[in-house]
Parts: structure tokens; sequence; C-alpha cells
């Protein structure tokens, strides 16, 4: 039976008889022998494979064992006399499935850019980079799921396609099925959307949140994951135009208790990375960014600061710093705020609470002052803004004259408002970027390289 | 501390304190007392609440607690006297967060139809069977990650915005940031694409399989799970136009493998549902459909039986049945011709393999015969299809070949035939269905029931 490489690299015994099957990442030729380095994607650790001239083929092989080629190897194993391995492989049989011409396959020894590497993302999942970064993507994954599912809560699938459009229609995307080059008019020479496949108009969402609540009204306990969309225009390390979110939402819970889970929730989500990836976590702290780990730490190990928007801008003007920006109450924290907030001040995660509602969206909770809302975005050191959530406002009369204040068509709405007609009841939640977590746990400077197929401006392929 | 409901009716004990919060199903007044039942989504069965009349404001609070309320209630557990169900809870004080009006409120204690249920999709999840259908659902894609995981597959993310068009246009939903007023034109009046969102023809992904193969050439096992699209125009209870997909694809893998995994899977994800999921389960089995308990058995309990297209088709010709459509080798096998070889002839399921290329996809592999492909469905009694997967081409040539010879642009796929070119291997995966899966497991007749917001064709409220 073949075993995967990260299983031989940790249990494998010397004289044990084993099958291995991956990607030759290097080859070296001896005079008496010659060294092949396999990877399978599943360590960032090759397993070392010994050929032998008495091996069948011997030069054939050799000859084919490029990097990038496809390979299974039957052998033994035996203590490793290198250094940093405990064990290798010597080869009594081995198959080259396909292999990969030096002339043209582009992964070469030598080290690529990310830019390039992005040119070609359907190879680039063999590089080192890249094998972490979407194993420590799939631990982060897997323990986002294992901490709501542990809890109690329920994973709900919120729509992609939406007719829904809260946060402004300019940054959502169309979805149609009209050829456009024929798009069906009325009389009126007005857009026919009832010829369309929805019969009216329909966008990617921005979000689950809304429908979140609509369970959690059911089941108390709730959390989205799933694909979510902005038609932003922006060229920057930190957008994308398609990215996952995590959402939960919880019935009968207050800002408070919204605060304790968020902060639960990213000790958990980093403790478990750090203990299922360490070997990854090590190599983005060594060649990525040398603060990953006491990031890391950072935030498995404090307990967060937590101070409203009030306090924090009289801390930030009396800072003895000068920022770009102007501090003044009632406009919003600028990343270089945050920052400095939990870099400087604090040095360690901060939750800061009690926005003042104009700056903040229209279903967060009003307080009794009328000028703020139960808001809350933790700001992590090195990171800034990680988490955003609130309590959301469950009063009928107070919700309805939010949204008119705001513009908002409260018709498209009936269905959220009708949540607190029948058994409303206080409730909270947050959001989370996925790619922007995965970002800042590795270090890796721009958030395309945190996702296998990055979506942005121009950008489509794969 | 707040218990849930089930976690309390599991292991409550009488004189134990406790206090739970949810909404209220029912309410029954009696002259010395009333019982309420209330659910917070945690489980099918209510916990009933005895209320008596030295309980504070006891009128008052009895009045608001119709059917729909919130409500938060403190106690001590008794054992019950009533029939099916060990303890209750005596109420000692009573917090009622939002009323129902019984005169609006459009979920009363009758017994509404599902066509109903549907168009309140915000509210329908309080009601017992959509309650069980989402717990089910849950259980379900928990059971997928878990398979998966303890395997050491890696989850993948396949983008949901693609430009590849491999399975035919029509089907597809195209996404665009164009102002459909002014879709702007070049010179020649064809659609400027270059100036849309992506600079080329955008669409939702029908299929994460391609992507898939890109990371197993580089993980060696993977799966996606996410959502998936089909702009068919057909009102059934089988289709959405938005539904999430399984697909788990290996390298180093041929398709008596693929038969493997996808048989130890399915019977993997039936046992977990019936384990964690008994109540729901028996729910679905009296009031649905009372053979879904007999189908899970059935599933979990037989080896399938395998036999390939050829035989399959020997079989049919014999069978002593009059089938609708006409067989014949090289026609596709319709639905009652895989219900006949699963409930009737083999009664268990059956794993059909080898099918005409003609009617199949490009990227499966070829057989030496070159009139078959290595290609594999699953059929299972009372549901038909429930999983299609595939051995792939991995020989550039021949998958050139195919290519070519199905009309497909070549250029469109150079990525695709890239992981022919480096270090090629055996691969193989299939698709499942995730809609279908917990409609089959639950019964339900629709599948719109079986998600939380369904979109189909002039449908996409919520």
């Amino acid at each position: 039976m073949t075993r995967r490489i990260a299983e031989v690299l940790k249990n494998g015994q010397p004289d044990e008889s084993v099958k291995v099957q991956g990607w030759v990442r290097t080859k070296r030729e001896l005079k008496e022998f010659a060294f092949v380095e396999v990877n399978d994607g599943s360590s960032l650790a090759n397993l070392q494979v010994v050929l032998n001239p008495d091996l069948p083929d011997y030069a054939k092989v050799l000859k084919q064992l490029n990097t990038g080629a496809s390979v299974e190897v039957e052998g033994v194993l035996v203590a490793s006399p290198a250094k940093g391995q405990r064990i290798e492989l010597k080869a009594s049989a081995v198959t080259v499935y396909g292999e990969a011409d030096p002339e043209t396959y582009p992964l070469q020894k030598k080290r690529h850019s990310f830019e390039f590497l992005r040119e070609i993302g359907h190879l680039r999942s063999r590089t080192n980079s890249f094998g972490a970064v979407f194993r420590v993507r799939n631990a982060c994954a897997t323990a986002i799921h294992k901490f709501f599912q542990e809890r109690g809560f329920m994973w709900v699938h919120a729509p992609i396609i939406t007719a829904s459009d809260c946060e402004g229609a300019g940054e959502m995307f169309a979805v149609t099925n009209f050829d456009l080059n024929n798009v069906p008019r009325t009389e009126k020479q007005a857009i026919d959307y009832g010829k369309d496949f929805f019969g009216r108009p329909a966008y990617l969402t921005v979000s689950g949140q809304l429908e979140a609540e609509v369970m959690a009204m059911a089941f108390t306990n709730v959390y989205t994951f799933g694909p979510t969309f902005r038609a932003e225009n922006s060229n920057t390390s930190r957008h994308l135009a398609e990215f996952w979110m995590v959402e939960p939402e919880m019935a009968f819970c207050d800002l408070s208790g919204d605060m304790n889970l968020a902060e639960e929730f990213l000790k958990y989500i980093f403790k478990y990375v750090l203990d299922n990836c360490a070997e990854d976590m090590e190599f983005f702290n060594q060649r990525i960014d040398n603060s990953v780990l006491a990031t890391a730490e950072n935030i498995i190990n404090n307990e967060f600061a937590r101070l409203t928007y009030t306090d924090a801008i009289a801390l930030l003007e009396k800072a003895d710093k000068k920022f770009e920006y102007p501090v003044s109450w009632g406009l919003d924290l600028q990343s270089e705020h945050e920052r400095y907030l939990a870099e400087e001040l604090f040095k360690k995660p901060v939750i800061v609470t009690d926005y003042p509602a104009k700056i903040k969206a229209f279903y967060m909770r009003l307080s009794d002052d009328e000028k703020t809302v139960r808001a809350m975005d933790i700001l992590a050191p090195k990171i800034g803004e990680i988490i955003g959530g609130s309590q959301r406002e469950e009063r009928l009369d107070v919700l309805q004259r939010r949204i008119e204040s705001m513009g908002i068509n409260a018709n498209d709405l009936w269905w959220y408002l009708d949540l607190r007609r029948f058994g409303t009841v206080p409730h909270a939640g947050f959001g989370l970027g996925f790619e922007r977590l995965v970002q800042f746990m590795t270090g890796m400077g721009n958030i395309r390289d945190v996702i296998p197929f990055p979506r942005a401006p121009q950008s489509v392929e794969f």
C-alpha cells in the first residue's frame, strides 16, 4: 500500500518496506549513486530517495527523473546519514509516470517571484511556498468547522446569487442569463428583467449575514462559510473580487457574548494551525515574515484589550505620534490608527466597541445615546482589523427608522423585518475574511497568493 | 448558563436548575396550570415547560406566549408524567423577548404545505420538517469534511467565477460589471469585453473538477465542496440553479480506487447521519417517506454491485419489463433503467462502469477499445444516480484528440493540458450533488426544500 510522505517521515522505521508516489523536486547525481527528492504535497519536507546503479534501467530512469516528473518508488527505509532528516528511502523499483522536460517545465530549481508564479497558477502549488500556504489554508478551514461544530453551531449555506442589494450596487457583480448582444427591452425601453432567468436583477452576494440571521432565529447558533464577492476595481495586495467569509450568528446573544466568542475563535484557529502545521509555520517565519510566530503567540496568549471607540479616539488624540489621517470623533479609524492601538499602545489584540452610528451599517444595534451602535472591531498587531461584528438591531421600530434614514428600500427587506415582527431576540455575530486570516497567519504579502485561483480586475485565468 | 434543549433532554436530571432559550411551538392552557412547548433548533423534540399560577405575572406572560414568541425560561427539571418525554421544566421565571401576533404570524399550529412554506423561506426553518432537514444537511456536510480530512485529503476552494466554458455556454450564468443599459461596443459593434471587470467573458462555474485536478497534481488527494451553478430553465423537483457539489480528486488512482473511495464515502455519510440524527431520520421515515431508513441501511450494509455498461445493456435487453425509453448500446441509461438495475435486479447499490465515449465528457480516460471510457455512475435503490465519476485522461495526445473531436477550444484549456505535459499521473475522481444527497437521505420530494434559500427560474427571494 502506498503511504503518504508526511506519514513516512514521521513514523517510518529503518528496514521497513514502503511505497511512495509523488513528484521529483530535485535530483543530485554523484559518481556512485544519485539522490532524488520526492514530494507528494503532504508535507513541506521531501523524502530523499537513494538510487543505486544496481536498480533496473538505472541510467534511463535517472535521465527521466527531472524536476517535476511523477514517480512511484518502492524500497526500504534506511537511517539517513544526512543532516536534517531521520530516514531516507533506498529504491528497489522506480516507475516514472510522467516526465517534465527541463527545457519547457517552468518550475526549475531556482527561486521564482510570486508575480511569475501567479502566471502559472496551475503549477505554483508544486513549490514550497504554495504547498505550505495551501496546507495552512486547509488547516484554518478545518479548524473553523471544528470550532463551530464542537459548540453546536449549524453550518448554513447562504445563497450566492441574491436579489438583495443592501451594501451599494456599485460593488456588486450582476448575474444574468441575457444575451448581452440583445438585452430585452420593455415598451418604454427599460431593461426587461422579467425576461431574465430570475425575473428580476440578480447579483453575487457580498455577505451571508442577513440570511444567517434568518437561520439563527430557528437554530440559535449558526455560521456561514462560503464565497462572497466585491466588484471593486481595486488592484491592491489586500483585495480580491472573490473571497471566502466566515459569519457566525447567535440568537440570545449581546455584544459581550459576541466578543467572547470572537476572541475564543481566533485563539482556537491560531493554536490549531501552530499545532497541526508546525513545519509550514516555521517555514513562513524563516522565509516570508519573521514575525508570524510571535504574532500567533501574541494572539493565543493574551487577553484581548477592550475599549470603546470614544476612549480609543481620546487615546489617539493624546498619542505622541503624527498620523497621516485626522483623528476626530465621528471619523472612521484608519489602518495607521488601528495599528498604533494594537502594536504600540496595547501590544496585543484590541477590541474597539461602540462606533458612531453614522459610519456603521443599518443593522447594528443603536445604543441609548442614539449616537453609537453596538459594533466591535478586533485589531491585531501586524495585522490591523481582522474581525468586524455587532449586536444586531432587534427592535422593529428602531430598525425601520435606521433603514429609512439611510435611504435603503425597506420593501426589499420585508423578510428581514419579519424577523423582528415574530419572536425577535437580541442577537449578534461577526465576520471574518478567510483569505485575510490566511494572509496574516502566513505573512504572505499579497492576498492573491493565499487562494488557489485568485479573481481580481482583469484576472480570471484557470 | 443557558443550556441547549437537545442537551437538556438528553442529560437533564430531576431537581436540576436550568435555563433555556427558544421559541414557543405550542401552548396549552388548563385550569390549574399551562404547558408551553419550547424549541431552540437543537432537536426535533421540544422541551415541555410547566407554568403555574404562582409565577410572577402569570396571566400576562401566558397571554404573550403564543406560537412563535421568543422566550427565556428558568426553572427546575422534574420527571414528566406525560408519555414520550422523560423530563419537563417547571418554570420559576419567564422572560418574553419577542411576541408573535397570532393574527399575523404565518406559522400556526396547523400543518402547512411545502409550497406555502417556500413562500416564507425566512420562517420555514421554525417548523419540524425544515428543522429536521437542516440538521441532517449540517450532519451530511460535517460528515463529508470529516471523511476526507481523516484520510488526508485537502479541502480546495475551486473558483466560483470562471472563464472556462467547457460544458456548453447555454447552461452558464454570465457574471458582469457592465451597465446593461449601455454595454460597451468595439468599433465593429461586438461587445467590448476588454472593458468588463475581468477583461473577458466570465461565468459562474458548473464544476470545480478541472481546478481540483490542478491541486491533486500537487497535493495528491483533494476535494472541493462549494457552490456550482446551472442556468438551465427547468422547473423540476430535482433541479436548482445554485447547488453545492463535492468533488474529490486523487492522483495515482485508477477507476477501481475511485469506486472504492466512492462506496466507502457513501456508506460513511449515511452511517454518520443515522448515528447523529437518529430522531430526525425517524421523523422522515414516519412523516415523509417510509423507505428512507431501509434505503440508508441498504447502502450501509451491502457491497455495491459492479458491472460494465455493456453488461448492463445486456441485462436490460433481457429484462421482462417494458421501458418507456429504448435500450441500446450507445444510448445513455434513463432513470427507469437505472432504477430497474438497482431496485429490481440487484436490490442494492450498483456501480455501472465503462460507458460509451460518445455520451461522456472529454476528460474521461479512453479505454484500449477506443469505444468506451473509464467512467462510473453509482445507482442506488429509490434514488437513481447519486454519484458520477471517472478516471481522467492523463495522456496528452489522447486528450488533445478527444478535445478536438468534441469541438472544444483547446486554447482555453492550455493550463489543463499542461498538467499532462509536466509530471502527468493516472488520476480519478467523482462528483456528488450535495442537495441530491440530502434529498434522497430525507425523502423530501422537492430539492428546493433541502437548501435554505433555493435559486430556480423566477425564484431568488430572500
